[in-house]
């Protein structure tokens, strides 16, 4: 989209312009002049010579000028012959407020479909239709019916809902809160988010990008602009419709997303912060805008009563950060400077009568301390409290002060309602509550965190890829998409994993003698093309102990098996070496429709199974990330080892992530592959890919 | 305490009355007069003549009738002259606010100890030292130095920190939430929390009882009151100090408590609601004080936008209630009554251009839908929405329909802000996000399972209680505090469990026919009272397949042992079934120093070592409650079996937990125990007790 016509246009359009209170085409042009628009406004109207007092024009063409912005806001079936005079007349940017189309299916897709059409034949680019309009404060420009202009802020909003948004300008403009530019982006027929957020991050006025979405457009796309973009900018996101009932609301409502596992994925590694409420979408935002990024977990809380001080150091540890150690020096100064019946510790309790003056000694004595990564400042009106003094302290000490943040949760009402403005006009964020202040604390950290993680390399294994190029290729020419055990291990073998060793024999004497080479127990396959699922036709027999035991069984394999599967050509027996005292694992990956190969993690057998202990990532993947996935899964303690059982190479459990990270992103052709079990063994044994299950698109 | 003196006295005198602003004693004769009380008022201050136009006492008895309440605020020092005075008068109850006792530790400890030995020997009932008072909006007392009075209000509040109540008040004050009695309850060192929820429990005024603690009084006595009450009012309380940095803070603030796990099982045996701050605990708050409780968890949704629809589906689910389906008679009035573009279902979106009419068609269908049990309406300001008509549409329909709880959350700012208040007049709870709404009513209907429980009742198996009373007498007098294996195994059947078969056998050849008769494989134990830990004497042997290995294993334990343990008196070896293929768990106890034995579940071995998955609760158990101590643990699945592997008997597993919580019940000498392995088989086998660890009390 291009930020110059619709963020500061020099005059804007407003097709379908109307007399008449209550209709969109008024409100619009109503808004536009009550917010103090400073370009020129052309109403476009068929059956009016002049419409606010100004003179109002029958069609585009008649302006005798090219507006830099079309607001469209004509009834849906007159909008393509509006789209069609945009393109006679060269408009580069139109909004299309008018409802009406894809959200109501059928004919109304079919008339976005031939707007949209229209619009790129043309070059011109659209924002909607079925939205809102946006909003650019300092520019006074409100081209929307939405409500009045906010205040100018630091936050550049976008939203998918309409009416979330209306809700949200009534919220903001109620409690003080601005924007650099609000955005419905509607039913995305052209822009999508994944513009309006590069356009947010591009935006000077911008510091904190926040939206609420139902779908995304492009999620390969949005993964790597949202990845790069949070390293200058926090992003913060509601999505909605990730729960099986918001999912069924969310995809009659436009058509959303079935699957939303991987947007968590998503949202991790593209460093965005996942919101659920409006309410904690701002609690974020306030502190992401005015204040500096901490440098590590350590709270320091200071307060003026024990109830508080102690609630705020529950809230602190339930949450995961940790309440700072005072170094000798904080503590000195703070024993020299504060009254002996104030115990001098973290969190710090100035006492019941503490003035604005004693908050001021222990918020610079924990602002200098080295060992405090972040101030959160409490306060309850006690009969001689001064809130607004101490208001002011604080906000004095966050300007002194600009590399470290400070977070302030003062509780009451009326009392503490000048002090909670003199910390929004400084530029200090307040809550009400201090588990509040302190998951925005949690949620800062996390992102400072994410901003400093080491640049991501993924390693590329030398691999074998031409062998596995002729296993898909002669799959797919043969339609079989999956791919059988045989050529499974040619696969895996390419990409660098063990297998068990074994040989084919064709009789039980081979059988046997091969066993004896390989050393008892061992396991005894039935070997085909044509049987996939050997187990079924009793073609695998586990823990063969001698040669007789090997004979026997190569024997019946050979007289049932010709019997139960006649039409399969068997080639002989697989003799495997049976692997056993070690522990299983279970890699894997699945494709997202939108994200790509997902990759999977999870214990063996009943850890999977009935615990559901899995983690999942995107592919592909870095050392560290396939290490995290395994960190993840509540049962990791069982690889590290205990008393009496020593504990697995981890590092290999992460290359085996990684070889198949690197499989399944050089081979889009794989839709689904499991290597289960993942036999692991104690540091400095090869892991053994005992079996594999690998599906190809068809 | 007397409800009569603290909460509706006929006369109060204020103890250390001062003309000084600022001064505590004077804050407190000011709010009484300011506040509007219409009983007598004696200052008592022996510099002052007249006080506030009051005429002044230089003490008690000058002032020639027995005031109902003293509200004493004189220096901590003169404090306990002022008790006695208070005593020879037989003034009834006191307010203590003067600070300088416990909570300073060392003298004020003593000074508290001698004013609480005056009050209790002279009756007197004291409510602190060290508090803010009490207040009582519908006599218009303000006995307090903490601010002006609240609006009267159905909402009985206590807090054990002053700072904490005096930012509630604030709070309260200027959102307008009214409490029927406010009490802080300082140090305690008369009246405790226990008495004020009593109190609380039976005024009229008072529908939801509220309090934030720091620790707890009298556990015990505690969970029996705790219990009665909730069946009548609900009880929300803040309990701080529950982890690590809380609780060290805690203990330093007023001497808490250290283990806080226990808290947990006793709120919920309780039925007490727990809330983690001041914000959640009054949203949910006024719901219980305005709304029915609801019948089931099945919650309809209305919004006049997609957006906050979806929003409030996916809170529905994330928070384990259910998104109502609506019957057939419901889904025809809504199709027949609303426009055909509004999707008929839950969540119910009746669009953007929706008036109150429109909200009235549709909350009245969901309310006489019948498999609707609550239903929460959500209202986004759009240019042409109704904000306060619909707000009086939703007051109506809850007045209309008392039996069915109605929560509404608008979302915005100036624009809602009418319609909130009307809905605040109105009863209907507000909440400025559908996820808190969502929260208090999960938070709802899980109270109303809890009152609608049936009856507890513990079953009580007819046990061998003598032979228990024998060994535990035996231990204690000779001053053993752990009970071998010989006797915890007596100890074990005593109460009806199943051990292993087996014999003492004091020669090779004896053990080995011991052996051919119980089966192999089978186990050997070192038998002798003098060996607690056999393992480590090498006095162990599991797994003997046949005489020649039993006679080995007996041999080389003669040989061996006495080399060790020259002290020891062998007897012999225990010959004994070896218990396999079952599924091990462990049944454990242990004594809560404050609420007595605390059970504990876990899955045996790997899942409790590992994943630390155990669930606790309190003695003694009803057998449901034992059976949802299984269901609580995260492997219980496990038990249950799964393709290939039988399930287990579950509720073999529960009366054994039973007849364990019987026996700690009876045998308070106990301090803890663990049966471990519980050997468990399918359904109609008997469990075997293996092994177990039983600690007295020293």
């Amino acid at each position: 989209m291009d930020c110059h016509t619709f963020f500061d246009p020099q005059s804007v359009a407003v097709v379908g312009a109307s007399r008449h209170k209550g209709k969109v085409g008024h409100e619009i042009l109503a808004g536009l002049i009550r917010g103090g628009y400073e370009g020129k406004i052309f109403p476009v109207n068929p059956n009016a010579a002049e419409l606010a007092g100004l003179p109002c024009y029958p069609d585009l063409k008649s302006i005798g000028q090219v507006p830099d912005l079309a607001v469209v806001a004509v009834p849906a079936r007159a909008v393509p012959a509006v789209i069609e005079d945009c393109a006679a007349l060269e408009v580069q940017s139109v909004i299309i407020v008018t409802a009406g189309f894809r959200e109501i299916g059928g004919p109304g897709e079919d008339l976005e479909g031939a707007v949209a059409r229209i619009a790129r034949n043309a070059g011109i680019r659209v924002l909607g239709p079925n939205c809102l309009g946006l909003m650019v404060p300092t520019n006074k420009l409100n081209a929307s019916f939405a409500a009045d202009l906010p205040a100018p802020g630091d936050i550049g909003y976008f939203s998918q809902s309409g009416s979330l948004l209306a809700a949200i300008l009534d919220m903001a403009n109620s409690e003080g809160i601005g924007f650099s530019k609000l955005v419905s982006i509607g039913n995305k027929a052209d822009i999508d988010e994944l513009e309006v957020i590069e356009a947010l991050a591009e935006d000077p006025e911008t510091r904190v990008i926040a939206g609420y979405l139902e779908n995304i457009a492009d999620g390969e796309a949005f993964l790597r602009a949202a990845e790069e973009i949070s390293r200058r900018k926090p992003i913060l996101l509601m999505k909605s419709g990730e729960t099986g009932a918001g999912a069924e609301a969310a995809s009659s409502h436009t058509g959303a997303l079935a699957r939303e596992a991987a947007f968590e994925c998503v949202f991790e590694r593209a460093g965005v912060i996942r919101c659920h409420s409006v309410k904690t979408q701002f609690d974020f935002a306030r502190a992401l805008a005015t204040q500096p990024l901490p440098a590590g977990p350590r709270v320091a809380v200071i307060a003026n009563g024990g109830g508080p001080s102690i609630m705020a150091a529950d809230a602190v540890e339930r949450s995961g950060l940790e309440l700072a150690e005072l170094d000798d020096d904080a503590t000195a100064k703070l024993a020299a400077r504060l009254p002996p019946t104030a115990c001098v510790r973290n969190p710090m309790d100035v006492l019941g009568d503490a003035l604005a003056d004693r908050y001021d000694v222990a918020l610079r004595a924990m602002l200098d301390c080295p060992t405090v990564d972040v101030v959160l400042v409490m306060l309850t009106p006690h009969a001689m409290t001064q809130c607004v003094e101490t208001a002011q302290v604080v906000v004095d000490a966050a300007k002194e002060n600009p590399g470290k943040p400070i977070l302030a949760s003062f509780i009451g009402g009326r009392r503490i309602e000048r002090a909670t403005e003199v910390l929004r006009q400084g530029g200090v964020p307040h809550y009400d509550s201090p588990e509040t202040a302190v998951l925005t604390i949690k949620i800062m950290a996390e992102y400072a965190r994410w901003r400093a993680r080491p640049p991501r390399v993924v390693k590329l294994f030398s691999v074998n890829r031409r062998k596995v190029e002729q296993v898909i290729e002669r799959h797919l020419r043969q339609g079989v998409a999956e791919i059988g055990e045989m050529e499974g291990k040619a696969v895996l073998e390419a990409y660098g994993f063990a297998t068990p060793r074994g040989s084919v024999a064709t009789s039980g004497e081979q059988a046997a003698n091969l066993a004896g080479q390989i050393g008892f127990p061992v396991v005894l396959k039935i070997w085909s093309p044509h049987i996939l699922h050997k187990s079924e036709v009793g073609g695998v027999k586990c823990g063969l102990n001698n040669p007789r035991e090997v004979m026997d069984a190569f024997d019946l394999m050979m007289y049932r098996i010709p019997k139960r599967v006649p039409q399969a050509d068997i080639l002989g027996v697989l003799v495997e070496e049976m692997i056993t005292s070690r522990q299983e694992v279970v890699l894997g990956t699945t494709r997202d429709p939108r994200f790509g190969p997902l990759m999977m993690f999870g214990m063996g057998d009943v850890m999977v199974e009935v615990l559901r202990d899995v983690a999942f990532y995107l592919a592909p993947l870095t050392a560290d990330e396939a290490k995290q996935m395994l960190l993840k899964t509540r049962t990791y303690r069982l690889l590290q080892g205990r008393p009496g059982q020593e504990g697995v190479d981890i590092d290999a459990i992460a290359e085996g992530l990684q070889r198949l990270s690197q499989l399944v992103t050089e081979f889009p052709e794989i839709q689904e592959m499991d290597i289960n079990p993942f036999m692991v063994g104690p540091e400095g044994t090869t892991p053994i890919a005992v079996d594999a299950r690998i599906l190809l698109k068809r």
